[in-house]
């Protein structure tokens, strides 16, 4: 990332307004406005947009775990402002250059008793604030432990919320969409476990989380920049329609540790009006740190396919012989006998390459390839994997010189089985192993419980562990991919060769049962809020129970599948389905072999939270536009107006649709391909079925397009 | 280690007795006689000594987590007996080859109604028995939580006992000397804390626990063989006599995770009456593994000194600036403001290299040598040290060139503060450091509550981890002398490489307050059972009072700490006083110069445990012997034969000795050197003062002794 135009207007008036009851920061274009109040020394903040409140006085402060609390007695002690106006181009995105411009609120607090300093730092945007607590060096306050965090979130109604219930340890839930009122109520009712599931409270959700009130106001509450700290989840309160800061604790119950000088990380809001606003904001982004990878030319957006889905839907195996009790150390697994339906093997492998490169993917994910699978999971034990052995029947170096020769990489797996010590003891010798092996991206992963017993996915100790992992894998110029892993905060900023994540529930759960096909219409707006996901999207055979043991359909239709490559945005973007699948369908597999993982433009066009989303992209290395549409779990017209493109230009449009008669449920598959020519003044509307959506690829017309007549269905 | 003589004579009879009620084993000279009985479906075992019961009928067995108990309703599948003779050589030890001979009842259960193996294995030798769970591969175990392992110790009466306090996190107590049922009431009036204490009840106590019933039969309880299990502590029931085991918990309660196929350590229980056999006993290697390690021609004993002592009584500082609130990752020392008192500064180091040198020793440790002791304790924190950059003051490279060109080499120290993740994503990074600059031992330090937070120092987590750091270390050719650690079980033997423990109350208490003078009599009764202790002896300057904010006085006279390097085995001994107070007695001195580390011969002339210990032995590379006596804080004579010494030779022995009026309280530096001719039937006896001791040098007698007389006060 480099800054190609900064302007920061600082306006550090320290103000020594001891009796300053309140101050206010507005956005730039003053349409948001968060007051600061000291109220009877109690800090407390409020925000409103377009004149009206969004959130009602709330309290801000800590319980400590040995120290009397920081929620009371403080005195101001001056208050400074500033504002700041920057553009910087990020290393991969959703467009070129992202504008960052805030006012700020530095506000000095001191607790006049104690001696101790906490200050509050607000910046606001024009799609939102963030505020943080920052604690300087200071004498009375070095080292504490904070029993909990109470920032408070004060709502002003019942707002619809699209929410998932809070869990220590996983996001991996399909979300609700209810009122705040009734969500305590569902989530008792709702009994959902996976590999490692902790939830603490009917009440208790998850960010990102995205409301919308009476009124019409969009509402998002996630964090950014969450480094050294615990995660934040959020507790309701129906009597007083609040949330509250709700952390995840350690092994033994403590919520976070901290050390003077040291910030918090920003408890933010994104607030529109305009549902589409919600997904052009880059305020997660900009709240974060710049770059600080020096030299970012290794960084690439990967277009992949794996041996993933065969291994997910229980078509093949992650290990090679039986299952049964192991233990690595003692386990000779050339001696073992062979169950013959291991997935990774060298003919398998070879098999994914010869498809993959033919269609110009870059790499190819193998998972199963390195010894211990056989006992892998659900002991909480502690050496699972050495992340350096090869299976017998995967010949590693053979298989990358046969990816290279087909110009492809294959892509490493580290699976961790959550095992967190052991994966640091052997983490630097597999890295090297992946540089000495050609390897240059990683999906890492962190299934079942936490080892060290007693920590969780989602704790402090736990995100300095993902931190880490990335930050050493930059040095081995590696990028990370890390499933299971606490859900993104913006690092991807300050380190991009995090280059994506799950925490969520990604395209795995269609073979585990299905995901609410309005799943896709809600993660742009909340969970991808906090950085891309590795969604794995491109099933094209979405009944699986010819797959014995397998009793799944995929609740999805085939082009809402090819949309998702463009309305999930992500760097690193994944054909998940199988060859022999793809082979099926190859027409509207052209779709996905089309779209870009990189852009310089993006349009968001339709949105609406749970309801249906429409985005427009402008590949990086030519002037094409992608567009995806998805809908939920209701048939929809969707229509698109072409305005993104370039005026007095003829382009050409393939529209891969719903079939007439297609149905999530009924009939997935069943999709039209059509062609068209477009201008800057087409629009068109586009059918989706229930759980459905369309894609659509435009390039400019050339000479040759001169028989191509006008899209159909415009309007 | 080399076996150089083994003979197995296996009598490997499998009994199908399943209607065997009792089955007993007797050692090799027939002495020792231990009997496992089923008792309907209860594992029991009881222990004889010369024909009367030591350890009475006592239950075995476990409390699970999650599973039905592994206590009754067993059924005998067989069982089968062996015998053993061996000789082996250690790399290190007080002689050249060990007897490791013993006989064998292994005894096979099936816990009837859940269809779950559990073996008895119990060896018992001239010296004691071990006996150990074994849990074979099987289909109804694989995975299992230990809530609580119940083996018990019935004991025969209210024996006096040498014991401290249990605690998960330290054995650095002074010893109490009580009859067992006093314990509980002296433990509850006993207050003592120190950087992490975990006590679990006022009837716990720690092992090695050496007992001494009223019929004069000396029992020590350990264990051997602590391998990826939690400590085990001892809880006394006065009402019972028993002790039962009491495991270390982990974070969230637990005390062992196991699968099979797996063993516990050894249970084991020295038998004598006479004490001098307990201090001869090698039950406890025996009972370990052989060497692991292929080549240990690295492998060395060491002596050294230590920019040490000044740094523990306060006259310097490990510290280099001001301590205050640092960040490790923030800080650059170079321009921190030097407070001037750093003890690891170049002209120090050089200063102790010149002595050091001079008189002959291997090595000298620097403690204080690297970044970040400006705020390295007491919080719980992750990245305290980085174990590769030195301060400012010390230039590394420099300093081991200038050893090297004085004939020694630094000696390393990593303190992790207790912060174990920090450690190991450190580890192999600076052992590689050492290797690159020339070290090739080690001292490392856990001080502080461990980190992960809710672990302790003795639970299986922790052991794991000390048992990797001492692999590890293998690897790059490191010996490691581990303080803060689990008490040694014998793991020396297949790990050579562990040259040191702390493990109890070292020298440093000295300068804390003090230690009980009897402390150094109990030691090797119970401490050293389980291997050598880095007691860091040879104090010479006793009032610490001249030291600016040091109050305490060295409970021992200086004639006791020269009888130290002698009746404290070690392959690894300090000289662990500064180089000006040896001058003021260099006379003295002259002892710790010429003592060796390394032994051909041990012979253990008087024992009482608490009151006095006479051990003599024999330097591995001439014919020179040295003795070493101590006492309790009672003065006594203690009479030496040199009936060790071959017939028909003439020796000079030099002895020194407490002066007439020395005392550990009024006069503890007051000393008498003298000399004489012995043969190997001189007796001479010796007044050792309160706290005090002697030493005495035996060489052959040259022609140049002829006007040496006979050593005076030979009976």
């Amino acid at each position: 990332m480099k800054r190609i135009f900064a302007m920061l207007v600082a306006a550090l008036v320290a103000t020594s307004a001891m009796n300053l009851s309140a101050q206010t920061v507005t956005s730039p274009n003053g349409e948001i406005a968060v007051t600061f109040t000291l109220n009877e020394g109690t800090p407390t903040y409020s925000v409103d947009y377009k004149g009206a409140p969004v959130i009602l006085p709330s309290r801000l402060g800590f319980d400590l775990n040995g120290a009397e609390d920081l929620l009371g007695g403080f005195v101001l002690g001056g208050t400074e402002t500033a504002t700041f106006d920057e553009v910087w181009e990020p290393v991969w995105g959703e467009e070129l250059s992202i504008r960052n411009n805030y006012n700020e609120l530095l506000v000095r607090l001191t607790q006049e008793a104690t001696e101790r300093d906490m200050n509050i730092r607000i910046r606001v945007f024009d799609d939102g604030y963030g505020l943080r607590y920052e604690f300087p060096r200071q004498r009375e306050l070095t080292y504490f432990t904070v029993a909990e965090e109470r920032t408070e979130f004060a709502l002003t109604g019942d707002h619809k919320a699209l929410w998932m219930p809070g869990d220590y340890d996983t996001q991996e839930y399909d979300y609700f969409d209810s009122r705040l009122s009734e969500m305590g109520e569902i989530a008792a009712a709702h009994v959902s476990t996976n590999s490692s599931t902790t939830r603490f409270s009917d009440w208790g959700v998850q960010t990102a989380l995205t409301m919308k009130s009476d009124e019409g106001i969009y509402i998002t509450l996630h964090e950014a920049t969450l480094v050294d700290y615990s995660c934040m989840h959020l507790l309701y309160n129906p009597d007083t329609k609040t949330f509250s800061s709700w952390l995840t604790p350690d092994a033994i119950g403590n919520k976070a540790y901290l050390q003077t000088p040291c910030v918090t990380p920003w408890r933010t809001g994104v607030i529109t009006d305009d549902a589409r606003e919600l997904l052009a904001s880059r305020l997660t982004l900009n709240l974060n740190e710049p770059c600080a990878i020096e030299d970012t030319s290794w960084i690439k957006p990967v277009k992949y396919m794996g041996v993933w889905w065969e291994l997910i839907t229980g078509a093949s195996n992650w290990s090679y012989a039986e299952e049964g009790n192991i233990k690595l150390a003692d386990t000779d697994f050339a001696t073992l006998k062979p169950h013959n339906n291991h997935g990774a093997n060298n003919e398998n492998v070879k098999r994914y390459i010869d498809f993959a490169s033919k269609y110009g993917f870059d790499q190819l994910l193998v998972e199963g390839w390195n010894v211990g699978w056989e006992d892998w999971f659900g002991q909480h034990k502690d050496y699972v994997f050495d992340f350096v052995t090869p299976y017998p029947d995967f010949d590693l170096p053979a298989l990358q010189q046969y990816a290279k020769e087909h110009g492809m990489r294959l892509m490493m797996h580290h699976e961790t089985s959550a095992s967190v010590r052991n994966y640091e003891r052997h983490m630097e010798r597999a890295y090297q192993f992946m540089v000495d092996n050609g390897y240059n991206s990683l999906k890492s992963g962190y299934v079942g419980n936490i080892f060290p017993r007693g920590e969780y996915h989602y704790g402090q100790l736990m995100n300095n562990h993902y931190l880490y992992a990335i930050q050493k894998a930059a040095e081995y110029k590696i990028m990370v991919n890390a499933h299971e892993a606490v859900r993104p905060t913006g690092l991807c900023r300050t380190w991009p060769n995090l280059i994506g994540n799950e925490s969520a529930r990604g395209t795995e759960y269609q073979s585990f049962g299905g995901t609410h096909p309005h799943h896709v219409t809600i993660l742009p707006f909340t969970r991808l809020q906090g950085g891309p996901m590795d969604y794995t999207p491109g099933i094209f055979r979405m009944d699986l129970t010819n797959i014995p043991g397998n009793s799944s359909k995929v609740l999805s239709t085939l082009a809402n599948q090819l949309a998702l490559y463009v309305t999930l945005y992500s760097p690193l973007q994944m054909a998940a389905d199988t060859p022999e699948n793809y082979e099926r369908y190859i027409d509207a597999f052209q779709f996905i072999v089309d779209v870009p993982v990189e852009w310089s433009e993006s349009r968001y066009l339709l949105a609406e939270p749970g309801d249906y989303v429409v985005i427009a992209r402008k590949d990086k290395n030519s002037e094409n536009w992608f567009v995806g549409g998805v809908t939920d779990d209701n048939a929809r017209q969707l229509a698109v107006a072409f305005d993104f493109l370039d005026e007095g230009k003829e382009y050409v449009a393939k529209v891969y649709a719903d079939a007439k008669d297609a149905d999530y449920a009924t009939n997935p598959e069943a999709y039209v391909i059509y062609e068209g020519k477009v201008t800057s003044k087409s629009q068109t509307l586009i059918s989706a079925a229930r759980g459905g959506g369309f894609a659509i690829s435009v390039r400019e017309a050339t000479p040759a397009d001169k028989r191509v007549k006008k899209l159909k269905k415009v309007l």
